[in-house]
């Protein structure tokens, strides 16, 4: 890809925790490979469990991963991203991952997982769920495949 | 009070939000003046609704607010905190909030509410609700009354 | 003090290093006697060195210290601060406590004292140095009768 | 560039005003050539001036350009820049700029970069100067090529 190419795609998040079901995982990872064959961005926090599955998918079909780590170091966090930010913010951190995503994705989840659905609803961010925190402000989906359809037609209409 | 003193006190948080109905603001300016009458330093965010009613009813008990304010002056929020704390941090002080509480009570609130209610499970806070959030990690209770009587027995077992 | 007093003070921070020599330490507790004894809140980040000194001036005139600190927890810090803050926010904190003062003194200092100078010109505050960084925007005194007198013309320029 | 490759490339950071003289301009936009064909990230604020300068340098040799937005909005910002990550932090976003640096030059700039200058000497990163603060910690250099000189010899003994 050109550089200046990188700042006209969109960008997607996912959000979900540490230690997700098999299930979870599997729908991470093919969501990861469908934002990657649509040319998107991935977003996610950068550690494992959902984080990590993404970004694999993603990486396993030529996507870029952006992640937005907790800690100081480049270091830190899985090894399928691609463009890491370290910030020292600790869990603050997960008010950035919202930022930078332009639609969100939640996928299973804990607290922390909580906390950055709420961000997105406080920044007007549009959020789809897979078997994740079933409360107002999230779209509850069955699929990746509908997860994608869905996105696909949110930025169709803000074109 | 003798400046020394203050470190002791024990810390409740208040989280809430800004547009609650007339029962929030009621049960927030009882549980403020319960919280003064006990001698605990009242820990909200400083702007108005939730946070502003419970600030004037610890304050009319002549009990202690301390507020972590959102923008970088000390001039904004309600008039009723003493302790006035600039951030400049914009919703990620939400996290200060809850650092900053011993324990906390939400009442009503919106996404700000629940990004703190995350806050307080990733931080291992114990958290009691008054017809708020209605999700696992929020102990739900009645009154500003049970409140106050459950936040004294937490205290007394910690001793 | 009643709370509503609280808000109504004017606070001055004191930066400055960890490990500072002799005449450091005796100036920081003695500017923190001066700051008690003027009826001020004096500010400073919590921890060690000319921030730990001159806490202890300060209380032992009677006199309220507000630390604002790095890490996540109120155990950590010296002793002698009455209001601690804990932020997680490591060495994005020194902002804070920039933001938390109305004036500030620099007394010696390495570079996280460095990076508070520039944050208080960043943000317009007037700022006195008694043997800290001779830079351009520190306006450097002599003792710290000196700087008390200064702060003191400050405060009455500005009712 | 291949996603995974973005993560092996170093990254060098320019820090500096948002008013340099043109002789600053200059050694800006000349830098970020230099970086640009040695085949390094390019890391700045993205805001303009100095920041501007050197992204748009960097953007004549076809190199990548990573900025740390102080606002919300990945909109805010010079155009050449090529991922931009907003983080709402304010001024608090300089420690990130460093942070997500290997090594950093300063040109020209004011207290925001004397901030940034702080922060490279708290996280121990090298960092030279081009016109800009004459304080220790800085190495101050003559020219661009100077500066990439030094830059590519810090590299090589790393590795």
């Amino acid at each position: 890809m050109e550089p200046s190419e990188f700042r006209k795609r969109k960008r997607v998040g996912i959000i979900g925790g540490n230690s997700p079901d098999i299930g979870s995982i599997q729908n991470a990872r093919e969501l990861g490979k469908l934002i990657a064959r649509a040319g998107h961005i991935l977003v996610n926090g950068g550690m494992g469990g959902v984080m990590e599955a993404s970004a694999r998918g993603a990486r396993s079909r030529g996507g870029w991963v952006l992640s937005i780590l907790p800690g100081q170091s480049r270091e830190e966090g899985n090894p399928y991203s691609d463009i890491v930010i370290p910030t020292g913010l600790g869990y603050l951190r997960n008010a950035l991952v919202v930022l930078n995503s332009d639609i969100l994705v939640a996928i299973d989840g804990s607290y922390g997982t909580l906390s950055e659905i709420a961000y997105a609803r406080i920044y007007k961010k549009t959020l789809f769920g897979l078997n994740t925190w079933d409360i107002p402000g999230v779209i509850s989906l069955q699929t990746p495949a509908d997860v994608m359809n869905r996105i696909q037609k949110y930025f169709e209409k803000k074109l």
